[in-house]
């Protein structure tokens, strides 16, 4: 995680967490997306063989994390709170849903510190927990069964605010060597000839099939590489005794 | 799931899967999304106890996962198989982020149905079953720690395919009664009453109290009821003896 990156002051807030396997695999999920700032409030049980144990490459986050007694203590240096729920509920807080509000939590970085707040497996946030934030969002789910695994839900959260962020270079093509005109051309004058020799293609008759070729090769990306493999494989079948 | 969306037409395939948790876990993502057809080839261990209790409210996901011995069995019927791998690699694919190829895959369903393929926790797809997939895609992560569990790149991989599919609504604002301007107006106008009454506001030298209670009051997008409410307290506190 970059100093600098908005994502170093966003916080992820678990409140009276039952199952420490969850905190662990919390950690994991916060650190595959570049945020190390986990706050637990009163877990029951923390910390725990089971936590470590899930939270595999990120145990430094784990050791890192703040134990609080109440939500109030973790949200104190906070300057903006998102509340995390499975539905809408009546409050006088609208959710949002997160892809829309993630970009709103990373400009407010700018202003001071985020903190995102997820609450008990079973039960969610409370209301009192929800009236400690200033906004609640949502991940749109499956309206049947909208229940993610705690861990599943933080690793939702926190891959859209990476994402917001802009985070992380998108993963580049691996570098081509994609084959020039000429060499297309070459290898299509090739097969033309293979298969006028060998009496596929009539030359009186030759429909469409050259531009089938065409058209297959021009899906196919060909590299120069490719190309030479495919004038070889041409050469070996055509092959008269 | 209904019958006629996109994502009843795609599978997840898990492939040689060590920790049934894991298969279990998946399952819930799955269904939190949409999800419902599950593949599982040579899983180390399942049916598993371990994957029952992490399927939570997914049990009939799981109770329908069909096992098989070959990927190949897996993506027999299928016209889209795409490969999930936390890095691109020096293969002949190239990977896209599945933010940008998830639409594609929406849309592909369309032809025929669609596999979105995930490899063992530890070593991820082998270069064999990365080459029985048409596409490779990449989940966007930390370059420090991409490695995300299995089931949360389950999560992730079905939440963005759900939100490319627009499968859910985007949960509502819960329903308002935004006070009107004239409630507004007499809200503003008992308070500068109140003020003048209590010597806090100057008639001679206003300043701009009433413009920063205005701005105040519009950054709070009242309700009819929240005005009512504001008027009674500054009744109640306005109370001379």
């Amino acid at each position: 995680m970059k100093v600098n990156s908005p994502l170093s002051r966003v916080a992820v807030v678990l409140s009276r967490t039952s199952h420490p396997g969850n905190i662990g695999a919390a950690a994991r999920a916060m650190k595959t997306m570049g945020l190390g700032d986990l706050v637990l409030v009163a877990p029951r049980h923390f910390p725990h063989p089971e936590a470590q144990a899930l939270a595999a490459g990120a145990l430094d986050v784990l050791e890192r994390a703040r134990v609080v007694p109440t939500l109030a203590e973790a949200l104190a240096d906070r300057t903006l709170c998102i509340g995390f729920s499975a539905r809408g509920r009546d409050l006088s807080h609208s959710a949002s849903d997160w892809r829309s509000a993630a970009p709103e939590a990373i400009a407010a970085t700018a202003d001071g510190p985020v903190a995102l707040v997820f609450g008990n497996e079973t039960s969610g946030l409370s209301n009192d927990e929800l009236l400690a934030c200033q906004r609640l969002a949502s991940i749109p789910a499956n309206p049947e069964y909208p229940s993610l695994n705690l861990a599943a839900a933080v690793q939702v959260a926190c891959y859209e605010l990476a994402l917001a962020a802009s985070a992380f270079a998108v993963p580049g093509r691996p570098a081509r060597s994609p084959a020039t005109g000429a060499e297309l051309e070459a290898l299509h004058e090739r097969l033309r000839s293979a298969l006028l020799a060998s009496g596929f293609l009539d030359p009186a008759e030759p429909g469409r099939l050259d531009e089938r070729m065409r058209r297959l090769a021009a899906r196919l990306d060909l590299e120069t590489e490719e190309v030479a493999i495919l004038h070889g494989m041409i050469a070996s079948l055509a092959q008269r005794e």
